[in-house]
């Protein structure tokens, strides 16, 4: 049982391929911080964002505020004081600071120097989602805010779903990326079969981000879903920075994408829907949150159909932690090593590209 | 609910301020290496103080030995060993050291050099602590022990306690040298009231640490003291090199510190006293033993006073635990963030000072 | 109880002296990478030698394959994907790979560079263990497979065993290069006395490794033999590149040793014998597995010497685990220190030195 003699590979030279350190944060965008019901009104929450530690706080008239997470006295967390009268109070040595950052008052000291102060963050709340801009405020323009209106469409039933990865937050980013794992990460919890491998994703570059796009052809339904008759999928999502996934994925009888040639079929061969938004909030090289929402048409969400879908796409993802969780290790005990980006990886070299990009600018 | 455009405090350049890294251990100085009776007759402990591993050892006279917890052979702990005849045996190899720390028998070695031999360390056991000199053991003066007297007076009784805060020695130093943190984070536990900061203590430098005194009028009694009258409480302590608190708070009837000009009343119109005697002790830069006893003068001393002080002074000093845990979370979060000292931490800035300078000297 | 006069020992001066720093691993070797049951037939298994993710696999035909656990595309461990007809499919993308290393399919991908494939290492199944070169492929010579024939001999009754220490893999080697430590360290479970410590072993220096021999005379007998009559022990092994200890134990009635004049008695005195194999094997630079086989000659295998042998030998690897742990935290706590070899040493010396010629060639 002597093998010493196969070894056709001694280890290649590598000299291209992409590198599989730690990337940067994106700045200059908005981060999802929370959903808008982890702060409810007259608290306070504390949240760290690419290593920054961020207090989200609610005002009693529900506006949100997001202002740094450390008294600038002793680099306390703000988020241990109180609140009082819409006033935060730092639970150290009661330095009390307006929701601007301005300090209104310190114990026992007459005068406070304005430069005594707590920095604040540009935050807006919306679609279930408060976003908090990282960068530089001048730039913090609401329009950059990906649409995740599917969130809290009227016509959707959505539940809520939250993990923490302790990985760096590229690697996430590229398992959503590139949906051929489906097939093999995924094939009991979602079913996905080989297809999602074997076919190619149109990928469309972004202003800030990338556009995915695919027809799958005569499927298994979904497992969430009635298994009546084998369908066709056509998935679609877009990848925005830092981290955002906005996906509708639309099933069809089986042949319906080839009697419309592979164009968007009209409305009325519809036979369901489901939708997802997703959020992907580095907290630091090694822990990044993820936040995702499994969405279903409120006119075909039986309480059946909402449940089954929320709990198999969260097993599907416990399936992704143990990969990505892996995945990390090697790296991490790999220092040199590239990777080495196939044609599937288009859309990760293309937002792995935007990143490096956006930080060396 | 958008506030994108509040942003009136973009992060404040900080050209001034205290820095918030890791401070260097104090040298040459008497550290308390642990309580008197965690040592027994003829049994070792071993200890780390300000990284430097030391055994503990009791003679069987009771007279105690502190020397390097590291066999100078194969860098094994000492406190793994043996008690011989009063010496040492390292549970390793076998080497055997007398108390002054010279081998007197390596198993199967003829003759074992000079060289080959371990550090001891200047040592006193003193008011139920045990204190050793880490540092030049030429400048070791017992006379530079801090005076805990009230440790292990007969007029006082006494209770220990202990724990293990896992940030770097410096918080906890800042902690106890502004006690203006009482009205915000001990206001259950010690029932401490905004005076403690909105008022302003007279801060004293000594040649070894700084002195804080103040007065505090018109007060509800201490939580563990009879709910009868309001008090006035003059406060004082020492805070000594490395990290030592000699206290004591003494009650009168309310108004008597006007009656007296702020002066020291006559004994005679004290109503109680409590006192407390405190050791901060690195172990590393994020591990820090702290060794506390509460005191009450025997007179005073109902079995209720005295545990209801140890209860409520161990649950204060858990509260303070919570927030330098978070406190040093964030700081290691945000390495170039400056502190900003208020007039309250004058006592913070001489002693850091006092630090920086011996460091450097 | 001072004792602050008695420092007769300042801090030594130590200018010669071995480093205690971690040791790199040794390259061009045979590395024990697993028992031999511990992969089945059809299966696989993740370990990590010297830093490197190893897949360890079974083809059906029983024959062992090692190549990097590690996809070239994605850098997931194989070890998650799954074998497919004789093949490794990788489970996050599917990329599928001969046991050559190459890559025979990739899902959707017409053409795979041949760039794309994974390092296979020299690997060889001999005597219950897998064996795995980590090093230059054309330098991996089975013939420097160290010989531990005892492991599966048909004369011999063997109890494998296994832990992990979260050392560096030279304590390890050093603790097993110096039987001294069996008067100290295992006094209880192998009831070594004090003639470990106090007689010298013969050490002869090896190719690639030392050989360590000594007789021990009178000794009562091993805790697992019939306790009938005291016995000369002849113990002999050789500590082997890049950590295999390959051990006989030749026990004699007491006086035989003297009788043959310290040579090897004729086999007929031998009363009983005992051996033992070993591997330690880093993982990384705090991790290291060790393997251990306790072997009792088949003539004297009743059930109950084999266990008990094997508990006595287990429990004393978990006493040398205690130690190994402890004089871990203290190198770590004491970067500058030297350790200082006595003449026990001369195995770990002549070891270490190997180690570090061959990582500097």
């Amino acid at each position: 049982m002597m093998n010493a003699g196969t070894v056709s590979n001694p280890a290649p030279a590598r000299t291209r391929g992409v590198s599989a350190q730690d990337m940067p944060y994106f700045r200059d965008c908005w981060y999802v911080a929370d959903w808008s019901d982890s702060v409810a009104a007259d608290t306070m929450v504390g949240r760290t964002i690419a290593e920054e530690p961020v207090l989200l706080y609610r005002k009693g008239d529900g506006a949100i505020v997001a202002m740094a997470d450390r008294c600038c006295h002793r680099l306390a967390p703000l988020s241990l004081g109180a609140i009082e009268d819409g006033h935060i109070r730092c639970g150290y040595h009661g330095a009390k600071f307006a929701t601007t950052g301005a300090c209104v008052e310190f114990p026992g000291i007459a005068k406070v120097p304005a430069s005594f102060c707590i920095k604040t963050y540009p935050v807006v709340e919306r679609h279930r989602w408060i976003w908090v801009w990282v960068g530089d405020p001048q730039k913090a323009d609401p329009a950059l805010i990906p649409d995740a209106g599917m969130n809290d469409s009227p016509d959707m039933v959505v539940r809520q779903g939250e993990m923490t990865h302790e990985v760096n937050h590229i690697l996430v980013s590229d398992n959503l990326l590139d949906f051929s794992h489906l097939a093999y990460v995924h094939p009991k919890s979602f079913g996905a079969g080989a297809d999602w491998a074997d076919t190619r994703a149109t990928v469309t570059e972004l202003p800030r981000g990338v556009r995915v796009e695919r027809w799958l052809l005569d499927q298994p339904p979904w497992p969430f879903l009635p298994q009546t008759m084998r369908i066709d999928i056509f998935n679609t999502y877009d990848y925005l920075w830092p981290g955002v996934l906005i996906l509708a994925g639309r099933n069809y009888p089986a042949g319906t994408a080839d009697r419309f040639d592979g164009k968007l079929p009209p409305q009325e061969h519809l036979l369901s829907m489901g939708a997802a938004c997703q959020a992907v909030t580095p907290v630091d090289a090694r822990t990044t949150r993820y936040l995702f929402a499994s969405i279903t048409p409120r006119a075909d969400a039986t309480e059946e159909v909402v449940q089954r879908r929320h709990a198999v796409t969260t097993a599907a993802f416990e399936e992704d932690k143990v990969m990505l969780h892996a995945q990390q290790r090697i790296i991490d005990l790999s220092p040199g090593e590239k990777m080495m980006p196939m044609a599937h990886d288009r859309a990760t070299v293309l937002f792995r590209r935007q990143l490096a990009e956006q930080s060396a600018a």
